[in-house]
């Protein structure tokens, strides 16, 4: 428990020069080495204002290489931030594979210390909460992890406010709600006590250090962080995510008939005049949404899933035909980039989070997880298994910030799916749609369909539920999806 | 030249339905084949407020592939966007090859309609030039690029605001600010008239669109776009940019006697008394300066290159050791990622370009375009002659907009160079620094050695002059590369 008092209660040693440069040297070479096995590591530091977070981050850039981190000052979000789902801009700020995250105040920034106000209670533990499945997710996919508390006694607090204000090239730095604070001091302490207790986990503890004495904390710093280092890296299991075949491949048992698929009543079509009527006034409609949406703020996420030739992309052009191009963007997911594949699998996604007032249209999406990479074995078992629970929390992290989410998946029979694939063999501008993998595809069709069951099975929630369009008709399909979001929206606006 | 009843002079012919169609196809055919050569394409669109961009850009999508083109919608710049140099958040939404980036006002913003203020005939004679620039630099790399002009007559525009202000979905677009402009009709006809004819280039042609019809308009875009894309492709020489060794190759001749880099003297040294007190008393003072920088919303950049070995990485140590880590960022640059290599050279370095306020540091630089990828025959020689005037034009943005430049090359003699190979070859800790690459560039010294003298006499400006830091002594050159700092940022603070 953090009290006023005990600031030096953890005091180590002194230590001599030949070991601190030991130290130093120790911490490169751990850096090193978690580089050159692509492991990213993510050290947080928190306490209040003057408590010498600065020092000992500056402290600790000197022993690493300042070529392999990236230090990030955590404020109130900007205004491109709060267009976003909170932690938007945490995710967008992970180190890649290999690199290491600095973050002063961090994701606990309205936690402790200088946040504007202090939290209710209850969002204080929801936030605990929502933290602790962000830190654990990061974790899960190979992120080493650690946070430092620096820990001011209010006697030192308010000697470094009365220095930093006295220098005339640093007095801006204290302002009137650091006065404020440090009034407020045993209030702040037990809240953050509390923070400590709720948030402390095997895979990213706290490290309390005593920064009344910042030299011996700097010390303590590096020499627990290197042997965090060292753990992580040995303990590291060799990951084989790429290409482990076979591992991963499911029973190619057809769809039961009790699955979402096999309800799916494919025989719905729709004739060209009744078409031609419903779309048109489902495309006044959704224009007429999407203005107020704009106005009201409200983000939207539209996902669109499917069987190859299943009608994606004309489905799309429908749903944005009569939309403002400056309120929407169609996203395309193909295999990862290099740079996308040095960070963490969603993070590619979370980048690409809706905006307040747009539409962001995902075709493909996260999804990919549980359908292509599990089916041909890019990913390991474990990470299938762990993806439905991340994706219905990356799913609720959106939601619960206001999102509209919308999944499609676009189903066609494999006889339909057939037809189509010959008919754009034979189209001399269609051809290049067609291309051998789809037919490589086409023949996992009972794989596929078994993935797809038990993703929708496992990722349906009330607030992102799944809409199956049946597809075979494409007038059916188009009406459908276009139907939905206008729903959707409507129910919202 | 543009008047208030022209605007259905170029009144394209009505078409019949099988023939937008056809457009329609042409189109798509067009965007997928550039998106197979790699061709990236930029649309910009300009007009007075209500002019119909909207519309047009709206068309447009249908008629393309949602999946490959964005649309930006530039405003006044964000909080973010304004601490980097102006142009940094167009370079930032440049298209990746292959794909297409719509601009709604564009880098025109500022100088058409709706612009807070106008600025001065200096001040728009001044944008025009580095607008220009900017597109040439786009379109020498291989980047399609079309910008229209939707011109509206006074009594149109009048009607349109009337309608869109009765509409309560739309009111909301129609400010006072578009009502005091429509007043100010004919001077801001003539303002724009006059920015038109100052950057329609060959390579960046302005189209102008009569507004008034906008149905008409809308396929006379997509013809003349369609044509344009097709010409750009059929003319795109195969370019061969990856592996051309030997083109580019220099002669061998070692530096010549008046050169900059023979002109160094390696002998300079420091003793480590003389050292340790300059290193503290510089150490000391950035640290001031940094405070004050940040005060003062100074940007600075400071380049480093260098021959292998000769010491950048702990020459950075020293520069950043007393520097609050929240102040600076160092950004190591290696070979370019497949996203990197999708984009033009000099993306990586501008959407890294510093912000107000902080320093960033650059360990190898856009100069590798002139060095490395030069000697290695990974450019053309085209690229490698046009590369010094788009560097110059490059740190003009940057310098021009308030940046403080300040660019080290680390010299050390080959002998030194040697010894130090052979010292890390045996030192434990250090032998992961020492490649079979590095051998192999040492073997290419006379032939880098004439490309840092061009590159030093073509890239030395008043306002980024070059400093050689003579690097065999790593005191002296320490000490140097600090002083330098120092007092760079004294003469802006």
């Amino acid at each position: 428990m953090l009290t006023d008092t005990d600031s030096r209660r953890h005091h180590p040693h002194a230590k001599s020069k030949t070991e601190i440069e030991k130290l130093r040297i120790r911490l490169g070479e751990e850096q090193r080495l978690c580089r050159e096995l692509g492991i990213p590591t993510v050290i947080a530091f928190a306490g209040f204002s003057a408590a010498g977070k600065g020092y000992v981050v500056g402290d600790l850039g000197q022993a690493l290489d300042p070529r392999g981190f990236t230090v990030h000052t955590i404020q109130d979000p900007t205004p491109d931030e709060e267009l976003r789902p909170p932690f938007w801009r945490f995710w967008t700020k992970q180190p890649e594979n290999g690199r290491i995250g600095i973050f002063i105040r961090s994701w606990y920034s309205s936690l402790f210390g200088r946040a504007k106000g202090y939290r209710s209670p209850r969002e204080r533990v929801d936030l605990c909460t929502r933290i602790n499945i962000f830190e654990r997710q990061l974790a899960d996919s190979g992120c080493v992890m650690q946070k430092y508390y620096l820990h001011v006694s209010r006697k030192e607090q308010e000697k470094r406010f009365k220095a930093l204000e006295k220098n005339p090239d640093t007095s801006w730095r204290i302002t009137k709600d650091d006065w404020r604070q440090l009034k407020d001091y045993d209030n702040l302490l037990a809240l953050s006590d509390e923070v400590l207790m709720a948030t402390d986990k095997p895979q990213s503890p706290w490290i309390v250090l005593p920064a009344d004495d910042l030299r011996s904390s700097s010390l303590f710093l590096m020499e627990t962080l290197a042997e965090r280092m060292q753990t992580a890296r040995r303990e590291r299991a060799p990951r084989s995510t790429a290409k482990s075949p076979k591992t991963a491949k499911p029973k190619a048992a057809p769809a039961a008939s009790g699955s979402a698929l096999a309800r799916a009543d494919l025989k719905q079509s729709l004739s060209r005049k009744v078409y031609d009527r419903d779309l048109e006034r489902l495309q006044d409609r959704i224009r007429i949404l999407q203005h107020r949406a704009y106005r009201k703020r409200l983000p939207v996420a539209i996902v669109y899933e499917g069987w190859d030739a299943a009608g994606k992309g004309g489905n799309i052009r429908r749903l944005v035909r009569t939309l403002d191009p400056r309120g929407y963007d169609v996203i395309p997911f193909a295999a990862p980039t290099d740079v996308e594949k040095r960070h963490h699998y969603l993070w590619r996604f979370w980048i690409n989070a809706p905006r307040s007032g747009h539409i962001a249209i995902f075709d493909r999406s996260w999804y990919g997880r549980v359908l292509v990479e599990h089916v041909e074995g890019f990913c390991t078992p474990a990470d299938y298994e762990r993806a439905f629970t991340e994706i219905r929390e990356m799913e609720k992290e959106w939601t619960d910030s206001g999102v509209l989410l919308i999944k499609f998946w676009l189903h066609i029979s494999p006889e339909e799916q057939l037809r189509r694939f010959q008919a754009r063999e034979k189209i001399a501008y269609k051809k290049w749609k067609i291309t051998d993998e789809d037919w490589r595809n086409r023949k996992k069709w009972d794989a596929y369909a078994v993935a797809v069951d038990r993703m929708i099975r496992e990722t349906s929630t009330p607030s992102a539920p799944w809409t199956i369009i049946e597809g075979d008709c494409k007038f059916h399909a188009r009406v459908k999806a276009l139907k939905t979001v206008v729903e959707g929206m409507e129910g919202r606006l």
